[in-house]
């Protein structure tokens, strides 16, 4: 691990180092998805695409918030910056968050090195792959050298999130059919190192033997990364010092690959804005009643879906934009082209 | 359970009733989301609303599948029809789709009263949420009772997918921190009726305290429903039959509520299917090279997201309807307002 990861073209200094109020505030801003935060972001992005970003998932108990900590720690011990980004669903029952970062603080109190941010999922969740992106940026921004994006839980939506790391670990556990799970959720795609924690638990190595078993039903080109399966246990550190290893060989590995993935997340991210932007269009010009009224019609079976979601492509489009498309131009139920109907 | 459910304003007779096959094909149609699927939504739509849709989620390991058995058997007990639509994410190296029909196909092969189908996960999840509200409406149309969803994990698209029912079960188990997860992923405000299966087990009360406890902390106003703790064992039904009186207990309950609910659907279907047809739309107008262009010039650090995002919309809206917006209209970098920048 020496030298600086991927420097962007440009040579503008970090922003907010020396200054965690101000890092706390810029994230608030792109958190909340503000206006300033859209220019927050688009002023510091230049500065950004430096961080390694460490995607961290599995299911809940897998003991994946102590592993990010020790992590941290060995990252620190090589010299390098974190930022953590916690992506911790809570319903309003629990304030999951708030105690999540309680006890984060009390690990890493009083390093500047290290800046911990927890994320509550709150309205949808693409609003929150949004946020978390545009966060990792900011620390990405502030010259952290390391970012960790951890999400609790296994679905699309994690996916989606860690998908915007630079490299991914699926975190496992003995027991909880962890095994099953993996392979049910898709997880085997996406990780690129797999972590079994709790090693000493009973059943660790079926873990491992079941994770290998379906590593071997894949195939690998010559020189193409082949996720390695690292045994931890977080709550000793143990494996932590190997975990390591491994992302920085994968870091060092194919970088040709990590920057297809850049790429591609460049182009998810920017397909995800689109079509924000094109929502917030369709709810800026429809005509106040329009919209309601059109629930209220489907709703009463008076129409369908998809002959409704035409009328609003069509109210919101130029003329010639909006002509009837191969996939809804006709209304079936009318026997009328789609454009004769208004 | 007398008397149909709420029939909609048309008398037209239910659809492909008598010939799985036909009704296989008209699913295979809407599941593959080609335009013929979406003309066949819009013909049979009017058929549609009568069926009780029961949402089905919990974790992997839950027994969810084994449960749903059970409950389609005390559904045709009591003379209705069953629609089961099993999402299960399965990755390529498992076809776990395939090999739950096949368990399935077994325990209530030859009643053509039930029909089975599953669905893999396919490309983005947002499309297999679609593509399951209009299986579910298929099988609505074609005169099924009840159509139930089953879906493995409890993501956010698991709770958008059974957010689409009239009725949501959450299954949990003892053990594998279900009480944790229950809480942590959000699913308490989804559940209609909580389901602690494999309640022989020990910790099984431990599950319902802590669900308990956490409805305790919530104020329901009088007459509205507060979701029942139901303890089953699938593997032999026990429990099953209390959890078929809940279900109907919930349907004859606050129907103003299930109105409300039914139209929230409609309308967050509508919004869903305006989003895919807009971004049909920048697919189709956009020149070509000009994409590609963009998302290399964020890669490269030459512009940012919010910034390309705002030349994609501004290239396929009218130019009145494309004027710079609160939330991303001057461009930060240089200045100048998004409009003038072409």
């Amino acid at each position: 691990m020496s030298g600086p990861l991927e420097r962007p073209s440009t040579t503008a200094a970090p922003i907010f180092q020396g200054d965690p109020r101000a890092l706390a505030r810029a994230i608030s801003l792109v958190e909340d998805e503000t206006p300033d935060g859209a220019k927050l972001i688009a002023r510091i992005y230049p500065h950004t695409g430096r961080a390694l970003l460490i995607g961290v998932t599995g299911s809940p108990g897998s003991g994946k918030s102590t592993l990010v900590d020790r992590l941290t720690a060995e990252i620190r011990r090589a010299g390098l910056t974190v930022g953590i980004v916690a992506v911790d669903p809570s319903s309003p029952f629990t304030g999951g968050a708030i105690l999540g970062d309680r006890v984060r603080m009390h690990a890493h109190s009083g390093d500047p090195g290290v800046f911990i941010r927890s994320m509550a999922t709150r309205g949808h969740l693409g609003g929150l792959a949004r946020a978390t992106a545009d966060v990792a940026l900011v620390l990405d921004a502030n010259g952290r050298d390391v970012v960790i994006i951890e999400t609790v839980g296994v679905g699309q939506d994690e996916v989606d999130i860690v998908g915007t790391a630079d490299i991914s670990l699926v975190v496992l556990v003995p027991g909880a059919g962890d095994d099953v799970q993996a392979i049910k959720a898709g997880i085997m795609e996406i990780a690129d190192i797999f972590v079994v924690n709790k090693a000493d638990r009973e059943g660790a190595d079926r873990v491992v033997q079941a994770v290998a078993a379906n590593l071997s039903l894949q195939t690998f080109a010559a020189g193409e990364w082949r996720p390695p399966i690292v045994k931890t246990d977080a709550t000793t550190g143990a494996g932590v010092e190997t975990l390591w290893a491994e992302v920085t060989r994968f870091r060092a590995h194919a970088p040709d690959r990590r920057r297809a993935r850049r790429r591609a997340r460049d182009e998810r991210r920017l397909r995800d804005l689109v079509a924000h932007r094109l929502e917030q269009h369709v709810a800026a010009t429809l005509p106040a009643g329009v919209w309601d009224a059109l629930v209220d019609r489907v709703n009463r079976r008076e129409s369908d879906p998809y002959t409704a979601a035409e009328e609003v492509v069509r109210a919101v489009l130029p003329p010639a934009a909006s002509a009837p498309s191969p996939a809804a131009g006709a209304s079936p139920r009318t026997g009328r082209p789609a454009g004769e109907s208004r």
